[in-house]
Order: structure tokens, then sequence, then C-alpha cells
């Protein structure tokens, strides 16, 4: 086997670096360049120091290469797998995706895939990724693409759209914690050890952070058969599938499942997503209403200011780690990114739910809407399993929100802000809105996040035309 | 050629019965049997009388005996053609489905297809529907079928459930009401004599009164080129195709086009049926969101209590003009229905837009699907033209109605109140509602109109669950 | 109205010229510029002495200025409408695409659209053709395009393939032909007076010379139940729409419809073109089996010998008729295009069959393949008409013409040999071809016609892979 | 666990019983009753006396009850799975369906799934699989039901057709078969250990016997990248994957693998069945044509005298073995049918390529088609892994067959001779009939097997009606 070149686009990144650092150290049979690229050089020169303090533990079993690219180019030249992880802005936009809607009675828990925050996250994130794209069409065009970012589907749909010929797909590991969930309502219902995530099967499907578990099962045992008693035990409580029961009190991004129950007392399948991210795709009424009802439904609100703390909380450790002054612990994650790769150099099959282009996988939604459903990995290839279909209420809650990133898509390519206005507005979130409220806080939020769009939005013409 | 016998169900008609019965009594070459069946026996008998005096019009040319039925099943017996007309249901639901839901600042202009009134009378309307459909198929399976009652779509779709062989087709007037719009739009912007609506050509889609004209033309004209202008014109003053640009400020079914204009300064394309209805497909914040703001948007909430006043000056009407008081006006109506069953006779082709299932003349929408395009009428066919495409977020809103009515019919046609309830609660108009609210507003309105319901779903049962 | 441009690409024509230009005198209301173009630039000369004439006839109601170009470019500068009618190559290419086949026991009676000769001829043709789409797409974007040159479909296919913004369609007359036989089996059956082809309403589906009429009625009669009266009477003696029964046994063009009779037998739909084209879309053993089988089905093989004689006799009345010895007699003719290009500039709406890529307008078939139904012209609109489903084996039988006119298209596309050869050894004229003879028949044919494939295709390296 | 109750419908069989008894006696976790129905009593009697005796070897690890039923309802009552594997008819009928053609020149290696013998099979088996399907709705709604027969893809549609809610798929060895041979592949031309099957992945798509491998990985390689190098090896001396390469030159079943080869010259991608099979789906000039031909391609014409004499080996073999005059050897077969079994009831996830009614895990495929894919089985599950696209050209290749296999079953289902032989004479072998020839033939083979086909079609009055 040959050295490997894997080209970390965001590779400063504070957290999700660390965990891919170590899994890649522990990935028995790999080895060569980790290409770090990031706006911020700093960081990816502290995550280049960190990488090799990471080769230098008595567990590590792989010998990869740090190197630091001040350029994108030579990051992607002759890279054989590009990881793009990326924080689209700054918490400075953050904090109006967030916020600003507050006052119009628009709470979100999130705020950067869907409801006005995902909307305008979505606008400073395109035009990034449209140059991604045309720069792996042009550098590598062979490399396989992992997108961690979010927008996760806006993401993966602008390097499919820019590129069609792309192998690129979305990871994300929220569905993940959805099966730990079912793994511990066997051990809660049935007093059997807990499984582990792999031992049970969920047939997966939807789109990203509005994923949906539509059959689960764990050896003879269907999983959703044991829910309306253990939801009968634990909905008014909480519950954490990470042990904390009460950690959706104290902690802004815990939650105690209600959501999830609630869904699935409606319409007989499971939501798989952290409730933060579920009760941002429906309307703001019913999970959303207010901070108040949002504790009701054991869940938080995350502000931004928390975000910018615990940021540098964060920059504060990877100093640490760099310098040398904290010590690396070496372990493998729950993450599942590099058992992907492995597959794809063809280490052996692995079956995981990513975000792909629909191709029939998921018959009902249009072809080449992203959307995330198991697949099995293999050598150089990626083959979605078809999905079970949704229950005809949570298709169309799926679907419209499926329409209203597609044509948010195509509105931000066109650079037509008519066409993102109208995307906006259709947001579950929105639905509260009357036409005027939105069209005002449409236009706070771009003037608010303008350093990020002035260069391919012309917000003055638009804004003075309404 | 032989005589037709047309069975009309709820041929006890106010209104209806009488336009239908006039442009019978006027086409040229028709003659046979009109079969008048009604729960009402006095209305149906009055309708008889009032036929055979049309029949004495001296410019009447069509030979039609009139015949009242007490039963259904001998009225279908031998039918060509079966002519559905009913109101599901009295004033008294009405009363409900319309008011209920006002204490959540849900205003309903009509309440009869969409919103939280068009869920309650589907649900008493689809089993009247089933009844109908298996008797067509046991007793003139060969019949065509037209539909005229709302929801229209719900009772377009339980038809061919319940009997896919059937030849239905269901006709509504609220396009051409569009049509008329767009001819005093030529009037108007070029100064040119007002065409008549055959005379102009427009590509209709979309849901029955949630319809869309995505272009139109007359003559070398784009009849959409001249609408910016239009709007800037009559705006904020209102205009009404019908002459009185008043008209909104003082009747009930009235209105000034600003809805159907602020739509297409909004999507490029016109939304083409009145106002009233429009606004009950989308997010009730948007037209409806307090009387005030409805006015301000030129149309009116119609409360049901002007429809028994006005249904009480029907009846004495029709007992004036079957007892000879009143003297009948033979004249052809604005309606099309007696055109297409010429035309379904041979009498020659005919276009107009009517309701059937999909069949890919609107790809993206399910196979099935009740939509409303133009269709060619010929000899014992109908035949759709293919549709523009809806821009994608029209293609949004349309479909989330769309696939909103799949799921409520198939939640009554298994009798199934979660799945109804899950129909309720994401109708646009009710997209304000926490889910307790919408929970006690369904039961409510359920509680109000039982005598309709108690049959067919178990009410009792259900609401104690919660 | 401003003055129109028609650009005239082949515009030497020898006989579709002449009804065209007849047509166009004829089309009240209309007025400008004939562009005609021609390689043969002294065909394209007469043409224009021959228009002028035209323009002289006292009937002539259209005024016309011919212009003769000798570069494509400035013909198609500013064009409203192109026109596409050209041969692609000469006669001797065509003889050996008609004839080559023949020792193999391949009988073809065109050659033009299907079999080996279609093929060959698709090979030189679609190269011409991206030009012919690059042109229109850099000069006149906004033109409609109507295409008259066989192979339709791939014509068809190549201008939307190469622009995919085009707005072309082709156009044939055989369907015609099938509506004529039609309105003669009405005459012959039940002794009224033969109606007009426009007094008919026939329901079209399928791709060029393979099309079908699954439907026809007259006022209030349907056709197809008066066929198995009609066959039983003429199958055996021969039959022809133009009167003449006895014609197919002389006359190379024309046909007994007994072919035509015989699928109906078989299937139950009739097929709509001539019986010369349909036999060369089934399997040659049906109806083209040898020369005395092809006597035995009522019509010809038509030798290319005598096609080089017959345009010897029509240049030679061109010249009669451009140096006005020869009168011009100015009438219309049956065929359509003027009819659509006045519906194009809103005069109107017409109904014709035309080629247009699939949109489901035949479900059932890929997008984006070229499939002939029934279209609804009107201004700067063509719309098709859903068709009615084929009978599921006529289906098979046309879906497999349809995919290998697709890979052919591709297979040229891609210059690859590799491909078009799997297109012609699948061709269900060379059902009777063993691999190997198959492989030295195409060897052959290309070499015969190398002179317009050389440019293109790298036959030396393929043929000496084999 | 509960005990299991396996069906098992022409539990008499003499060679698959055998396998399968084996797997099943070793199935560790397994026990329960087997249910032996078949038409022979004696042969199930026969299996169950060996069944018994293979319960008695000291490697047997699971408990079966052997139980022979003279009705099928009983032994159908609360079966769990339901295996069928029957011949429909007798050597006598299959020596028609091979033969009788032979005297047009089509030659059929197998005559069980395509060609004239197909057709004629499938009319007599399509009956008796309603009875089947309309049993298992009665009695055993719930069982899983593995199907052996063939036609496979007529009798897998059958049952889905009759029984919707059905959970049945086919199971076939033959893609086995080719993967055996791409594991020969890899040994042969690197020279490394010759890998298991199961270690080898495989993209599979197409329709039973007419299977295709678009893609192959071993590790790190790309087995189809090896293969022109193996092809140029071998192409003219044959190869087998089981070993004897000269095999094809004396026995009736094995193969030289040359066809296949071809194909993937032809086309790039493999078809996986055995050539004997393959050969059958294409025209019969391709790799039928004579005898001769036949052998040149390496495989052979297998005589129904042959399986005669064969079939009464494997009788008196049973016999023996029933009587305990054989010893039984126990061992673990290749087929996957208990694995999968396993895997439905809980015992961990299995891929493997099985005949399922098409939901666009073949997208370009019909709706409800059967198509063979592979597919993940878990408890109570089996969803189909997405397809990789066939070539265009082989998508015909197996569209055609495909259509013509529903054309086929639905003929048969409306007992309609006429639609039958529109399949019948659409089958790629009978490429070579005239009309009249296939016509003649039809009715032959018609005749020659009526004892099958009286109760079922009006034979006699569509002969005469010819």
């Amino acid at each position: 086997m040959k050295p490997l070149k894997i080209a970390y686009i965001g590779g400063g990144s504070k957290m999700w670096a660390r965990v891919f650092q170590n899994d890649l150290a522990l990935a028995d049979g790999l080895f060569g360049e980790i290409a770090l690229y990031d706006i911020d050089g700093d960081a990816a020169k502290r995550n280049q120091l960190i990488g090799e303090r990471i080769e230098q533990c008595p567990n590590c079993v792989a010998q990869w290469k740090y190197q630091v690219y001040k350029e994108i180019e030579p990051a992607l030249k002759n890279a054989d797998f590009v990881i793009i992880s990326i924080l689209p802005g700054t918490f400075a936009e953050m904090q109006s995706d967030v916020h600003a809607p507050e006052k119009y009675g628009i709470w979100q828990s999130v705020g950067d895939s869907a409801g006005p925050g995902g909307v305008l996250r979505a606008m400073r994130t395109v035009p990034i990724y449209e140059m991604f794209a045309n720069k792996i069409k042009a550098i590598c065009p062979s490399a396989w693409v992992i997108n961690f970012t979010n927008p996760m589907s806006i993401c993966t749909k602008t390097l499919y759209d820019v590129f069609p010929g792309i192998k690129a797909f979305g990871c994300c590991h929220e569905v993940f914690h959805a099966q730990e969930f079912l793994c511990a309502v066997i051990h809660e219902t049935l007093g059997i050890d807990r499984p582990s995530r792999k031992e049970i099967i969920t047939d997966v499907s939807g789109i990203n952070h509005f994923t949906w578990i539509t059959k689960a099962t764990y050896q003879d045992i269907d999983i959703f058969s044991l829910l309306p008693r253990f939801i009968d035990r634990f909905y008014e409580q909480g519950y954490s599938e990470y042990e904390d029961h009460e950690a959706w009190k104290k902690d802004y991004f815990s939650y105690g499942n209600k959501v999830k129950e609630n869904l699935f007392l409606r319409y007989g399948v499971l939501a798989a997503a952290g409730d933060r991210h579920l009760a941002e795709f429906v309307n703001n009424k019913w999970y959303l209403g207010s901070p108040q009802e949002v504790k009701e439904w054991q869940f938080s609100l995350t502000p931004v200011s928390f975000r910018i703390t615990q940021m540098k909380e964060r920059i504060q450790e990877s100093i640490e780690l760099a310098e040398g002054r904290k010590p690396i612990v070496l372990k493998k994650s729950a993450e599942e990114a590099v058992d992907l790769i492995k597959a794809i150099l063809g280490f052996g099959s692995v079956t995981s739910n990513v975000n792909l282009p629909n191709n029939e996988q998921m018959p009902g939604y249009p072809i080449g809407s992203i959307v995330e459903t198991n697949c099995v990995f293999s050598l150089d290839s990626v083959k979605p399993i078809q999905a079970n279909a949704l229950p005809p209420a949570v298709h169309n809650l799926v679907l419209r929100n499926c329409l209203n990133i597609d044509e948010l898509y195509e509105g931000i390519k066109a650079r037509s802000l008519d066409r993102v206005f109208a995307a906006f507005v259709d947001q579950p979130l929105c639905s509260v809105l009357s036409l005027k409220d939105a069209r005002t806080l449409f236009v706070e939020m771009m003037i608010n996040t303008r350093n990020y769009l002035d260069d391919f939005f012309d917000l003055e013409n638009w804004i003075n035309k309404q």
C-alpha cells in the first residue's frame, strides 16, 4: 500500500481535529501525510504540533507526517482524501443567526442547519464551498471528500452541484446518539446488558439533523416494541443515553429525549438526532415556543456567548497540548470517519449512515437532493441501502425541509435574494412571522453579517426594492 | 344519438342546480332524463318543478325529462353521467369548522378545503363519498362522474381510491376568475378591448383552490409581462375582475386581488383562485393574521351566519321559481360542465382545467394525488396536458398541501384519528398552534360535529387516550 | 407585428423547400425574410428564384424576401425560426446504408431511421447537428428550431443535448398518413363521407416512424371498433388511404397497409407511420424477411438507384421553375409546419404531433429520450398532452428502439465505436446476424462511408483491434 | 427462542432438499419442525427418512422433526418459513420446451427461464403459484417465503402480485458461480491464494439468470482491471472456476466462461450466471446459432433425455439414503438460504443477492418488476442495496427481457393467449422466427403440454382463430 495524503480543510479545528487525529493515529495499516490548511494558520500549526505529539504516544500504530499549508491548492495536490470541517464566519455572525430572531418569538437551540439562522449561515457557506468544489475538481478530482461542516445538506449539495463527478459524502454523528438511546432502551426495559451501538440494526433515512429510524432491532428483538413502556417511565423526568439523566437541566448540549419521544408517540418512528436539532425542523410552536416551553421539553437554547467562552477554553487547551504542557490521551473516539476511510481503501466493508445525493435510495424525494441513509462502504465505493418509506406525515415534514434546502441552495447559487427569502419565509421556525416581519428580520440578519455576504449578494439593491 | 340519463346527486341544490339546469336546457343536441336525488326530497322536488318550467322557456333547445328519486340506487341505474354536488353536513357543522378555531387566532375565509375547517369537513365527507363510489362501481361503472363538492381534492381522491376504474373528474370555476382577471389586466394596461376568457391561453397546474397559472398569453402578448405595471397601479386600492373594485369592502365573497398580486410579486407566477381560497393554503400569518389584516389584504372572513341567511333567501327563491311566482330567465352561465359533457359525447374537443389523479401531468407530485391541470376532453376521454413546472418555492407550498391532503385521506380511510390529527396539525393555517392547543381544538371541533363522525370514528377512545 | 426572419438550413432542398415556400406564401399575416443556407449554393440560389416567382403568384398573401447566404452564421443571425432539413451525406453513402446489409439477408425499405442504415446515417449526422446546435446557441438562442431531417429522433436529441435551452421540435408527416387511413376506414365501413384528417381525434405516442395511435374517434364513433371489419375486407388485397389501392404494386413509396393491420390484429392499437418505416423497427423476419415476403406484405424496398433518378428529375424541375420555364402552382400542402409557426407567433392554439424530449408525457420512458406525442402549440410554447400508455408488448418494442437510439447517440457523442456497435448489433433488423457477421458488416459500412466519418471516429484503430 | 416451523413445498425434491436438509442440520441455534409437502408423497416420505438419518449424524447441531403432509394447507399452518422448490410439470413437458423449437434453428441450453421453453414453462407454473400465494395469504400471511423454482422472476412476481403483503424473495446460486470465477481470476492473474467468495465484494444487479456484476473488488484490488489479462490467456481454451477447465467438453452443465468473457469484452461488465443461462437472454444468433457454434462458445445443449437419466439415478440414491443403504455425509453446502433464514431470525446481518420486486433499487426499471440485487438481511427484514446503473447497452438487453417477463406474466394472469404470444414472439431466442413460424411453433408447444394448460387457457379457440 502506498502512503496516503489526507488534506484537512479547516485543519485548525479545536475539537473535531483532535478526534480525527486520534482515530487516525490508531488506524492500523494507514500511513502518510496529513495536510493541514486553515485560514487561521496558528491554529493549524498548533494541530501540527499536537499531531506530532500524538505520533509519539506509545499506543500510536499509524505513521503520519503533519504538514501545514498556507494555501489550499498545495494542500489539495495529490490528496487521496479531503476532509472539510470549517466554521463559516465567526461567532459574531452566529450571534446574529441565533439571537436576532428571538425578538419575534423565534427561539433557536442550535441555529446552524434550519430556521433563520440556518438560512443565513448557508448564505455565507455556499460561496466558500463553491470555491472548494472548483479547487477539488481542478486539483484532485479523484479524491474522496468527507464533509463535516454544517449546514451539512447544503454543503454536500454545493460540492455535487459544482462538480457532479465528485466522490463526496457528509458525515454526522447525530444518528449515533439515537442509536445509543435505543441501546439504553433495551437495557432499561429488558434488564439485560446494554448492547453496543454496532450490535443493533437500524433503518435510517431522512435529511441531516432531521433523520429518522424506521426500524430498529437487536438480535430477535424489535426495539420499537419496547419504546411505549420506556416512554411511560421516562417521559416526564427525562432520560439521557449518556447516563446523566439530569444533564439537560444544566448542560446546554444535553437533552432528556422528550421531543424524540413525543414524535415517536405521534408518528411511530424515531427521530434520530439530538432533540436540539429536531426541534428546529418543525413549526416553532411545537417545541420552541418560548424559553420556558423549551425547558418543559427538556432541552436548552445554547447561547452563542457560551460557545465563545467554550472556544476560548479549547484554544487554551490546544496551546497546552501543542506545547506539551498538557498530556495527550490517545484513544479511539465514537466517530466513524476513519472506519469509512479504511473501508474505501479496501480494508473491508462497513455500513454507516451518511449524506449523499438521492438516487432513489429514498423514493419520493427529488433526485439529487441530499439525503441521509445507511450506505455500504467498500473499496472506492459508497452505496446506499434502500430506505424504508417514512410514514406519510413524517415524509411531509421531511420533504418540506428538503425542498426548502434545495430552493435555498438554488437561490444562493443564483445570488437571488428573492429566492433565498422564499426559502427563509417558508422555514418551519418562521411560521409565526407575518410577511412584513419576515422581511424586516431577514434584512436585519443580512446587515448583521454582511461582511460575509457583500461579495456575493447585491444586498443594497434588494433591500431598497422592498 | 340515444337519450342520456344524467343522475344528479345533491339534486336539491339551491344555486348550482339552477346554473346546471340552464346550461343543459341550452345544450343543443342533448336530450334525455335528469334524475334528481337529494336527502332533502322537497328541494329535489322543487328543482324538478323549476326544471320543467325551464323546459317551457322559448329559448330552450334541449329536451329533458326531470325525475325525482327517493333512493340513490335507481337514480344511478343506467346513468351516463353522474353529477355530485352536496353539502356534507349542515351549516351547524360549518359554524364549528369556520369559527371554532378563531379563539386561537386562526381565522378562516372559507373553511371548506384546507385549514382546520377543511380537515373536519373532509372527515364527514369521505365516508359519504366512499358510499357514492361503491354505488357507482356496482350500478353504473361506465358512467362519467363529475364532482363539484368541496373539499374537491379529497372527494375526487375518494372516488378513485374506492373504485380505481371510475371515470371521474372534479370541476371548479376558481381558475376562471383568475383568467377573467388576466383579461382585465390586458384591457387596463394596453387599453384594448377586454378579450373573453376563452381567447387567452393559460398554463394551469396545482391543486384545487391553490392552483397556479405559470404562463398566460393573448395573441402575441405575454400577459405576465403586463402584470408589474398593473400591480403598481392597483395594489393598494384593489381591483376586481368583475368591475366593482370596491366590492371587497362590502361583499363577503369579493376580493381586491391583493393576495394574488402579492404572491405574484414574490414568486413570479399567478395563483389562480379567489384570494379567499388562496389565503387558506399558506401560513395563517401571511394573509389571515387577524380580521384587521384580512381587510388590509382586501378580502373578507365570510361568517357562517351570513351563509345561513343567504340560504334562506335562496330557498325562498326556489319556491317562487318552482311555483311560477318568479319568472325563469334562461341563459348560459360561465360554467363549463355542460361543454365538457358535450365533448365527452363526441361533440368536439374542448380544453379546460379539471381535477384528476396525477399520472405525471405534474412531474414531482405523487402518482395518484389529485391535481388540477388543463385537460383535453373528447369522446369518452379526458387527457391532461403536461403542466409547466411550478417555481420551486411554489412547488414546496403546493406539495406540502398536496401531501397533507393525501395523508388526511389515508387517515380518514383508515379511521385513524392519530393520522387525521397529524394532517390537522400540519395545516399551514395551524402553524401558530402549540401541540397542546392543536389537540384541544381538534377535540372540540370533533365534538361539535360528532353527529357526522360517530358512525365512523372512535372519538371517545382517542380523546381519552390523550 | 415585426418582420420575421426564418433561417432555412438545407435551403437548397428540392422537394420539401417547395412545400414550405408555398405554405409560407399562403400564411396570412406573416412577412419578412427567408434566409437560405445550403452547402449546395446553386440549389439555394434556385430556391431563391423560385421563391421570388411564388411571391408573384396572384394568390400569394404573405410578403417574403428571399436571401441566399454562403455561410451559416449570417443566415442564423437574428433568426426567429430555424428550419433544418438536410441530407447527411450523399446518395453514395445511402447506397451503402441501404444495400450493403442485403448480403446478410437484411433488407431495408428506407434505411434512414433504424436498422444498419439508420445507424450509419446517424454516425454522419450527429456531428453536423452538434455544429448546428452550437451555432444556434451562440447566434440565435431564442429562435424556435424545427427539424425535418432523419434520423429524426437522433437529430432532435443532439440539438437538446448540446444546447439544453434550445426551443426545438421535430416535425414529421408520417402520422398524418395513418390519420388519413382512419378517415378512409370511416368512409368504407360506415358509408358516410370521408371526414378530413383534422376532424378526427387521435391519441399519438411513440417514437418517430414507430409512432402509435392508441385511440381514435370521430364525433361519437370509436374508429378502432370499425377496424376489424375493415381489415377483414381489405387485408389480402391491400388498401391505400390515397385511393389507388394497387399503388403498392408499382410505386416504391406506396403500401397496402397490411403491416399496420397485422400489428393492429396482434396488439389492438394502430401503428402510425407508413408500413415501410414500421417494418424497420421490428425483427427483420417479421415483415422484411426477403424481397418476396416484402411484396406479400404489400410494400417495397426502395432502391437508392431510384432515388438518384428521382433526384435528377427534381433538380431539372427546379431549374425549370427557377428559370420560369415551368409555371408555379401555389397551393396549400397537407403539411403543418407553417400552422405551428403561426401558433408559436400567437395566431391561436393548434394541436399536432411532434418530437420532443420526454418529460413524462410518456411515463415509463427515460426523461430526455425523444418521443413523439400530441402537443398544444401556442405563443412561444409547445406543451405535450399526456399520452395513453401503450399496450405493454408494444411498449417493449418501442422502448427497445428508444433505448437503442439513446445508446447510439451517446456512443457517437463519445466517439466510441464500441458503443455504436453495441447499438448496431441490437437493432431489431440485425437480429439475424451472428456477432462475427455483425462486426464484418459494420466495418464494411463504415469503410464505404468513411469520407463522412474519418473526421470524427478513429476507424482504423477500432477495426484493427477486432 | 421458540421452535420454528418450516414448510417445504416440493419437499420430495431429489437434490436441493438434500442440500437444504444438511444446511439446516448444521444451523446452530435453530430447531423445530420441517413440514414436507409434495405431490409425490413417496418422495416426500423418503426425504423424511433421510432427514431423520441426518439428525442422527454426530455433527448435527440443530434438532428438527420431519413431518410429511398430504395436503398443502396443514403443511402451511403456523409456518414461519415457506420454502418452494418444485418442478412445474414433468420432463415430458420439458422435452417439448427444450427440443420442439430446434427444428426452427432455436437451440436452448436450459430452456427454463427465457426463450420459447421459458414461456411454456411459465404458462404452467403461474397458475400453480397463484394457488400457493392464495394459500399463504389465507393460512400463514406472516411467514417468510423463499422461492427456488424457475422461472424465478415469474414465480416471485406471481407471489407478490396475488398477495402484495407477502414477505417473499427468490434465491438462486448462479451469481455465486460468477463470484467464484472472479476469485479464480485473482488467483490466476496475481498469483496469490484464491480468496473465498465471501471475501470479495461485488455489485450485483439485473434479473435472474441474466444478472450482472458492475464492480468487483478484493481488498484494495479492482478485479475488473485484471480481467483483460485473464481473458487474453483463457479465452480460446476455456476456464472453469471449478478447476476442471476441460469440463465443458464432456459435462452438460459445465462451461468455459467464453460467453461471459465475450460479453465483458463488449460491455465492460460481468454477466453473472452460468454461460448456459446467459446465452438464452440474447439473440439466438449470438451464442446459440447451432450446436456447432455452441461448442465453439464452450458450453452445451443439455438434452432432456440426460436429465431423465440423471433423475433416475437421483431417485435411486434417495432410496438408498432413506433406507440406510448409503451413508449420510453431513456437511455445509455453498448455498446461502439457511444463512438468510438465520439473519431473518435475528442471528446477525447478512448480505446476499436475491430476487425482489423493484422499488427503485434498480432505477430505470418498472416498479414491481422482479429484479436481482444485493440485499441486507436482518431481523424480519430484507433491504436492497442501491445497484450501480448498468451500461446503457446492457440495460437495454436486460430491460427488454424484464418487460417481456412482465408482459408474459400479465398475459398468463389474464389467460390471454394473444398477450402470451406477444411475449413469445419477442423473446430474443425467437428473433429468427417469421410470424408464421412463431405461431406454428407456439401452437405445437402448447399442444405438447396441454395437460398442464387446458385447465387455464382456451387453447382450442385461440388456435382456431389464427
